[in-house]
């Protein structure tokens, strides 16, 4: 807040009185600026940058390795911040909060603007109802659409945006136990991979190969695998880093992007959290992806130029992009892992800021699902130290961070291990209608916020 | 966010499109509003409240067992909102960080500007300087001053205004065992009780009275406790609720409320959290606190209407109202006192609301010094619960909310068991420079935006 008078009083030589403005007349003058970025209206491209799982303590923590506490990460960067509460209802009382959300309640209240019970992907909570989704409204508005990630495309987050069903569980044709009415079989509308490709989304990127080949056992395509009812429908699959950098889309043609069998591989990689003293002091290994596997940015600039190029009458495109294993790596209490995620998710980001600075009638988005289990705690002695999981990390600033997950028994091996946690989340934002993003609302109210800048509401 | 349509259009009877309104126009009108919020210029007043150790998580627990997971708190209404690094100091090398504050340092950075190690009061990390505080920044410009807690009024919060020491724990003339060279008696300026009296605060308020009652040991006073020296320099003395409702001042004195021999008591009560399956389903006792002890609010509508009324040459006031033992009662893990003492900050927080209703020209600002290590977790069971401490709320909502604490040991017996965190943590503001706390900020550039809105910078 300090900064722009100071740069102002440094270019002042004379010390004359005059010579130092006012505050009120530099006040006005910023004042003046964040007025002029108070923007309603519609926006041409909006895109929603979901960070998994990825509350204040885990934005804190990959600060703080690596770019110091006193750094600023690209999402630091966005004009207009709030907060987001994330609660989910009960399935069975849905008047009820269930205070901790999973990532298929919250991305069903982001995308439909309606909340859900945990573990369904925009269904309503006890009744079962398809709930519309923003992806939805912006497609039959003539937008183009991409939904990418880090995890399985399958997975709640990149699910809830094109698909409707009661269990998250449900990702291939073959792992329908939960949903047996959503067979295709049963004259249901199939998995989530069969959705997300019946909806004709434009471009779908992330892992989950191994649910597209899975075989689908009913309507027009039963028999085939879920690839191959895909190309009947104009996708092009792509599964390397190689053809992601080559691929040339026909005209109505549509990419499908699948790179790892599950989930995709980390960005980086160090030791884990274990009990007192904990692991490290360490510094994390980074650049450990395999070449052969594209990252989040690389799937985000070739998904912004697909959805740009063709197609020349669509009013704009809605792009949802996710840092995934932000999530993922704080269940099982890697910090290293967690971090590389969390600073491959702020490198999408600052392409989005990138991206507007040459498009400012984009509608860009940044928050989380839900709070983790990551808590940043003083450097364990013998004395102080929790009964959880700790690692202390060597950070940019040459000083020891101590991380903690406490949230779950240390006792149990699952690799989900780590609880999420209910905590309020941040969300930041800038471009068309992202001043609504002041002060406090409840998740599903991004949805309106979204379809506002569409244009929809 | 979606509020403002929903109404226009529940008033919209007639079928017809035009009857429905554009986007683009109940966007701009509400985009209107925003910005004819956002002020430059000079406050009247400052009002700085600060919840300490209230991080999102606090903030959230409060809400949910409160007024609901839906429902709002009176610092969730306040316009503009950001977030704000915490980060302390390491003594020995000031360059670098310690990721975790304490209420001291944290204090002494929106304080003064300058950020130090932890444990101290508005003094130089490594170099022992005094800090110039916003405080006496104010009194310098004629502004009156006021400084309440709930803690002790020598607790680190209310001290980083007013007095410079090395080290928190020299709270009265015979606590000087870290900090000799301060003694009055070794030629310094003595204890933080002497220093906040020494210092002439109009209004001082909290609990604290067995500091005061400590003997002076040099300077002119040497002899008398440190209440005699106060009413030698024009203190009047309040140790009840009916002498605060009372208490009438002549021009030129001050007042020194001292309500406790220690920390003030709690408003609610409870059972405390203990180890799985923890303490609960209950329900908080509320209404505890004894009647002759004043509340924060009783405190600060006193405090308020005492800065305004007398000496009308003066600019304005600035009044600092802490929140003092959502901290302690988190350190302790005892999740009804703590929420207890959030709603009777957030109550302070309605009161500021409602003067600026009357009172325009006054800057509001909530924060926190620190997060703290509350988390809202799934409700535990047999597989599923953490190693710490945890207690099942039955909230407003008619639901159960589980709060766990694992950041400490469960094995010991200290007071202060749980631990302070290094997260980001939330700010709100509204009044003239508010709009400075969007995006994320250093708690020291606090110090920078009140000192612009008094004028001084």
């Amino acid at each position: 807040m300090k900064s722009e008078t100071v740069l102002i009083l440094s270019l002042c030589i004379s010390p004359l009185a005059h010579c130092q403005p006012k505050p009120s007349q530099t006040g006005d003058m910023e004042a003046t600026k964040l007025q002029q970025q108070i923007q309603g209206g519609r926006a041409k491209n909006v895109i929603f940058l979901l960070g998994d799982g990825m509350g204040d303590s885990e934005i804190t923590a990959a600060r703080n390795y690596r770019v110091g506490a006193a750094g600023r990460l690209a999402m630091d960067m966005l004009p207009f911040t709030g907060e987001v509460t994330t609660y989910a209802l009960q399935e069975n009382d849905p008047a009820k909060p269930d205070y901790v959300t999973d990532s298929a309640a919250g991305g069903t209240a982001w995308a439909t603007g309606q909340k859900t019970s945990n573990g369904r992907i925009s269904t309503s909570a006890g009744s079962d109802k398809p709930l519309k989704t923003i992806l939805e409204v912006a497609k039959e508005m003539g937008y183009r659409t991409g939904n990418i990630t880090t995890a399985e495309i399958t997975d709640a987050t990149p699910a809830v945006l094109g698909a409707h069903v009661n269990s998250r569980a449900c990702q291939g044709p073959a792992d329908m136990k939960n949903c047996p009415q959503y067979k295709k079989s049963a004259g249901g509308p199939g998995s989530i991979a069969e959705q997300l490709i019946d909806h004709k989304i434009h471009v779908l990127m992330g892992g989950g190969l191994q649910r597209y080949q899975q075989i689908i056992d009913g309507g027009p395509d039963e028999g085939k695998n879920v690839i191959a009812s895909a190309e009947a429908q104009g996708y092009k699959l792509i599964t390397n880093a190689q053809e992601l950098t080559e691929v040339h889309l026909e005209p109505q043609q549509r990419l499908l992007g699948l790179f790892n069998d599950g989930n995709m591989s980390m960005e980086w990689s160090g030791d884990p959290a274990i009990p007192y003293p904990g692991s490290g002091p360490q510094k994390c290994k980074e650049f450990v992806r395999p070449a052969n596997e594209p990252g989040l940015l690389s799937m985000m600039m070739k998904t912004i130029r697909l959805l740009e190029t063709s197609e020349s009458h669509s009013p704009g495109f809605f792009l949802q992009v996710e840092g995934a294993q932000i999530d993922k790596r704080a269940h099982s209490a890697q910090p290293c892992e967690q971090i590389g995620e969390t600073i491959a998710f702020d490198n999408a980001i600052k392409l989005a800021l990138d991206y507007a600075a040459a498009h400012p009638d984009t509608l860009i988005i940044v928050t989380a699902d839900h709070g983790h289990s990551t808590q940043i705690v003083p450097v364990p002695t013998a004395e102080v130290h929790g009964p959880g999981l700790m690692s202390t990390l060597i950070t940019t600033d040459k000083a020891n961070m101590a991380l903690y997950y406490g949230t779950n028994s240390v006792c149990c091996s699952s690799s989900h291990n780590m609880e999420h946690t209910g905590t309020e989340v941040r969300i930041a934002a800038q471009g068309p209608q992202a001043f609504r993003v002041l002060g406090v609302h409840d998740m599903s109210e991004i949805y309106h916020l979204m379809a506002r800048a569409l244009g929809a509401e």
